[in-house]
């Protein structure tokens, strides 16, 4: 199609400057005769103390006209724990099915990590984005009293298990290295271990020439921080994709930087787009915050509604800025501007 | 007492050979008027593969006679993942009530670490050890079938949560920084999560002199190879710690010198204390596995057992030692001679 629909999610904190320069990335690279239509929504911590609502059925029926969503960052220290992850970001995530996590994790040359020896980081990460931890499951019996029971249920389906598998499996196909790691700890967590690991032998039949291995998640925040080069593809859970990818973000490259998308592959709801990082109130409104997180889940978000060369074209301005911005501090509107400038000319 | 009753566990892979350096610089720093007795058992993989046990109810009522168990390490590729964890490991663990797992991390000065710039690292990370999601409850339906579901239950109790942070403010109390990180993921797991920080905010109470504060699983990650100087006792439930702590030790000089305690404060039990390394089988045999992670796990044995002078100077033979080892390539046997020669001086 020649028009783009795009939900815009500003959110909390830094959530309004970094969505402003994603927007302008995305006005600038895109071909003159795409239409870019856009809807603003004023989710998040303002509208919650304002309505109590945090994301309804109403909401929802209005965001899954589009054909995509932008989201900044939800979250705000003055709603408590738990309120707008539960009932806005992961509500959406569950809501519109998106259970393809993607997190890619690319040092470029230049670019500061707290690894010595700058060594070779170029994977994705795909995270389960609908079971695990995080299906809410569980409950609490005698609350406040000293014999409390909280519980947690981790909920895994071969549905669920499956089509992310395949996911990955197939990403790792369409890659030079053809490398898919699954991350798990099936020694402890043997119910879902076994589903998982299964499988994951069981889609491998169906991809001859990708490459697998396994670890363990203990095991594998070892190798993200002494090998980080082997790995190309991984695959896991809600949660240790939760934990892994804000590590393999700290390693290449910083929060800032790190960028994600949550896809429906099937299309039958919009996918969302994000930067890795949260609202970061302390730094909100100051120009301080690097809006590149967000313009590389810009470039997700391209490739996924099928602009593959403008996807390409804003990552390798990010990479061009990021290997040339040195010491120089910028505002986050003067990070947008030059990004807005490499991909137009 | 002056004499300690030792069941000494080699288990599989290299565990044998650097359970045997343990036992020498335990032999070496005890005073002559203490009377050292062991007891070996031969649990894991040989023992399994021979008769099908792991560890039966006549095992756990010899062990517990014991003051303590040193253990190397179970594991092996011939048995199936989780055979051995949940039949020998775990059930070890939750049949003594080791619910403090005690896991220190120390860079020394010259010891080799991933992270650029020698960061200073010294903090202790008291994780959960009977609770969370490694409780082992959970189940599958309709196996191996596209209709599977496999659930894993953690399950969290105010009794148990309590006495593991109030012993980890008991720790963070006697440490000159007394600084403590509650480290959960209260933003999504809820339920859990509210047990876990209410009880961490009512202990606080009793503990006026300790600094407090909260991080998430995933930003915990991040600031451990960004900021590890920010820690000082860290406390957190079954699987988070078994992550971080992983981290912690590659970070902090490597899993070759990572300690651990798995202690029953009561005394009801005897407490056990083993690397935090596997069975490395790829290894296994060769000498050139490194038994420092082993001896510093004795000189946790010692500080249980009350020979606090004792466990001091094995920690100060560990850092002579890691300082001063430079290049040289030694063998297992020539480490743990290094060692026992610098206690016994
Ligand atoms: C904010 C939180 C609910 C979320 C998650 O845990 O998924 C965040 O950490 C992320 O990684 O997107
Ligand atoms: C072997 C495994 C069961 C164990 C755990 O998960 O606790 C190990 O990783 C550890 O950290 O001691």
């Amino acid at each position: 199609s020649h028009s783009i629909d795009l939900a815009v999610i500003p959110g909390d904190g830094i959530g309004q400057e970094v969505v402003a320069q994603g927007l302008k990335v995305l006005s600038a690279v895109l071909p003159q005769d795409v239409k870019l239509e856009t809807e603003e929504y004023d989710f998040g911590a303002k509208r919650y103390h304002a309505t109590g609502e945090t994301l309804t059925d109403a909401d929802l029926d209005s965001l899954k006209k589009h054909d995509a969503i932008l989201l900044g960052a939800i979250g705000d220290p003055s709603v408590p724990s738990g309120v707008l992850e539960r009932g806005f970001l992961l509500k959406l995530r569950f809501a519109f099915d998106h259970h393809v996590n993607l997190r890619p994790s690319k040092l470029l040359p230049g670019v500061a990590t707290p690894l010595a020896g700058q060594p070779e980081i170029d994977f994705v990460v795909v995270r389960e984005g609908t079971e695990g931890p995080y299906t809410g499951n569980g409950g609490t019996i005698r609350k406040g009293t000293p014999h409390e029971v909280a519980t947690e249920v981790s909920v895994n389906t071969a549905f669920g298990v499956e089509r992310v598998v395949r996911d990955a499996f197939a990403r790792a196909q369409a890659r030079p290295r053809k490398k898919l790691t699954l991350v798990h700890k099936n020694n402890v967590l043997t119910f879902a271990g076994h589903l998982w690991t299964d499988t994951f032998h069981r889609v491998a039949a169906e991809f001859p020439e990708v490459a697998t291995d396994y670890l363990h998640v203990d095991a594998a925040t070892i190798f993200l921080v002494t090998d980080p080069a082997r790995f190309d593809v991984i695959v896991t859970d809600n949660l240790f994709g939760d934990i892994i990818t804000d590590l393999a973000a700290a390693v290449s490259g910083g929060i800032g930087v790190a960028a994600s998308g949550n896809i429906n592959p099937s299309g039958e709801f919009p996918s969302m787009f994000e930067p890795v990082h949260g609202s970061a109130p302390d730094i909100a409104g100051q120009g301080k915050a690097d809006p590149t997180a967000t313009v590389l889940s810009v470039a997700l978000l391209l490739r996924h509604l099928g602009y593959e060369a403008e996807a390409v074209r804003v990552e390798d301005a990010v990479a061009a800025d990021l290997t040339e911005r040195g010491d120089a501090v910028r505002t986050t509107d003067e990070i947008g501007d030059a990004l807005a400038a490499r991909v137009a000319s």
